[in-house]
């Protein structure tokens, strides 16, 4: 139960703690049943024998174009991902739609067409929707929901649950991308920066990886709340701590400035581009070697380690050599990132 | 393409023409495919030999309480029924949330409860879901987004495209209740009404019928844009014609009257509880003597027959004898009823 006269605020979507903590009280207590417990961006279901993943995302992104992409790519990508993450080949998605009265009907033909060329990149298909229209105010321009289905071919295993102490931690590449190419077209916060939004669809990367080998533990997307949010989440599913070295994580020279600029740290920065790898210790530098060998992989790096105590931690060493607590994130950092 | 300058307006929201020809012209046009084609209101899959029924629905009803139900029982209905619709048994559903900042936690509390209640009742399980917040003003309250997969049982093959000519038209009970309760309730509008929502999950009604028969052609609900629309998207679909008896359909009283009083035709009025059904002539009196004895099915009447012309076309006999054309809702009549 919540506290009486208590009120959803900001960082109750921030994808952190106040996010976990409303999910947990309001929603897992009442829905609650096994499949829901996974506690991955997907669910995975068996429906008479066939695995398949399942997942729902909506987008209220501000501004709903941005460098590098806009809200109908995102929303494609955000949920081809989340099935990805799964081990799933993605194949069907819904999409449905609250429209603002007024908005323009020729920026909702670019983002459908956004979402089309995004979808055909995927290799999905967009199959059933739903729109609907709110009065002038009642919204704020256009969100979007995509719920997809994906396919987990034999064999595949992926969970947040599945990270064993000796595995590395892997990353696809430079991590803060999409918040900040956002943010830096907001009004009341505008600045200039020489960064788009890594926005893609990454179930080739997974698919590439997964013909390495079978010995991938976990994959997922670190989207809001950022590298640091995703690896708790992992370090808190599988009961393990996570160490990563922080010279090791690709960061954009001109992101590290916008953060310094802004007061952010990149490790919570939002990305709708990468991917979370972990592996065995023993492959990890041939699944590096094949991710870079990807559109999307190409610095692909390995950022740290899977530890056994101090159990559901991440750490970080910092480039002087000190270690620090990585926490989730605590409040709201970025609204409407996503 | 749309005209340079236009806009999205209420109509487009409405179920009804507008809303038809935005659907054509801006998502199918670009996401075009054959399963989305198949234009019914889930889709029917088949995963290595396994039907699916698939579907998405956002909810923005105001206000997001009212008599007989809330926004929560609303979203897990509305997609359950979509599901049943297909002859589906609905199984799983994803659960999303655009949430207002300052948006009440009890409120959201309570919203949760009904969903769960909602959801047990048609047995299905709420497997995954999203959480976003957007600032004061960036949305009305909240949103819900609910999708959902269903098993279609072998033999089963319902599809607007299906009725025939000579086949019955039935309706399960009174129409227009969940319309004319919502706008009861709606600030600027506020009226006194004996009248509940009708929304209920609707599976097992579907399936009381299907254990009559399989000459079951077409179960659609008659939601946005009422009993009218949905008749007209069946004589298009299946290139027929339908032909109504006024005296036949179920209204209340109390929903006549409010219709009477505000300028309102019932038979464009939302329900969130009944299912029109068509089935062969031989089998109409066996399928609704079945359908009385389900509990939200003690009303259902055959209310109608299908013709051959005039073709996607539907039509009414007056209680004075006359005929009229019953045409797609042209307009908005009620925005936000789901």
């Amino acid at each position: 139960m919540s506290k009486p006269g208590g009120k959803v605020i900001l960082g109750h979507g921030s994808g952190g703690r106040l996010m976990h903590d409303l999910i947990r009280e309001v929603f897992a207590a009442r829905f609650d049943n096994p499949l829901l417990r996974q506690g991955d961006d997907s669910v995975r279901l068996s429906i008479n024998g066939q695995r398949l993943a399942f997942t729902t995302d909506s987008f209220v992104v501000k501004p709903v174009f941005f460098p590098g992409g806009d809200i109908g790519r995102l929303a494609i990508c955000g949920t081809v991902n989340d099935l990805a993450t799964a081990g799933a080949q993605p194949l069907y998605l819904a999409a449905a739609f609250v429209l603002e009265e007024g908005f323009p009907l020729e920026d909702l033909e670019r983002i459908a067409d956004s979402m089309q060329v995004a979808a055909a990149e995927a290799g999905v298909q967009i199959v059933t929707g739903d729109t609907k229209v709110v009065e002038q105010g009642g919204a704020d321009g256009l969100f979007v929901n995509t719920a997809g289905i994906g396919l987990i071919p034999a064999g595949v295993e992926l969970s947040g649950a599945n990270a064993r102490p000796g595995d590395a931690v892997i990353v696809t590449g430079t991590i803060g991308d999409h918040g900040i190419a956002v943010l830096s077209q907001r009004e009341g916060f505008r600045f200039d920066v020489d960064v788009c939004s890594d926005v893609a669809p990454l179930s080739g990367l997974v698919k590439a990886a997964l013909a390495v080998t079978p010995e991938i533990r976990v994959v997922r997307d670190p989207t809001r709340g950022g590298l640091a949010t995703t690896l708790n989440e992992i370090a808190a599913q599988s009961q393990v701590a996570i160490h990563l070295v922080e010279r090791a994580i690709p960061i954009r020279d001109s992101v590290r400035a916008a953060c310094e600029m802004l007061g952010y740290d990149p490790l919570y920065v939002a990305n709708e581009g990468k991917l979370v790898l972990i592996v065995a210790a023993e492959v990890a530098e041939a699944v590096v070697g094949r991710l870079r060998r990807e559109r999307y992989g190409e610095e692909a790096a390995v950022i740290g380690w899977v530890r056994e105590a101090p159990a559901g931690r991440v750490t970080l060493t910092t480039g002087i050599g000190g270690t620090r607590i990585v926490d989730l994130l605590a409040g709201e950092m970025l609204p409407r990132i996503c």
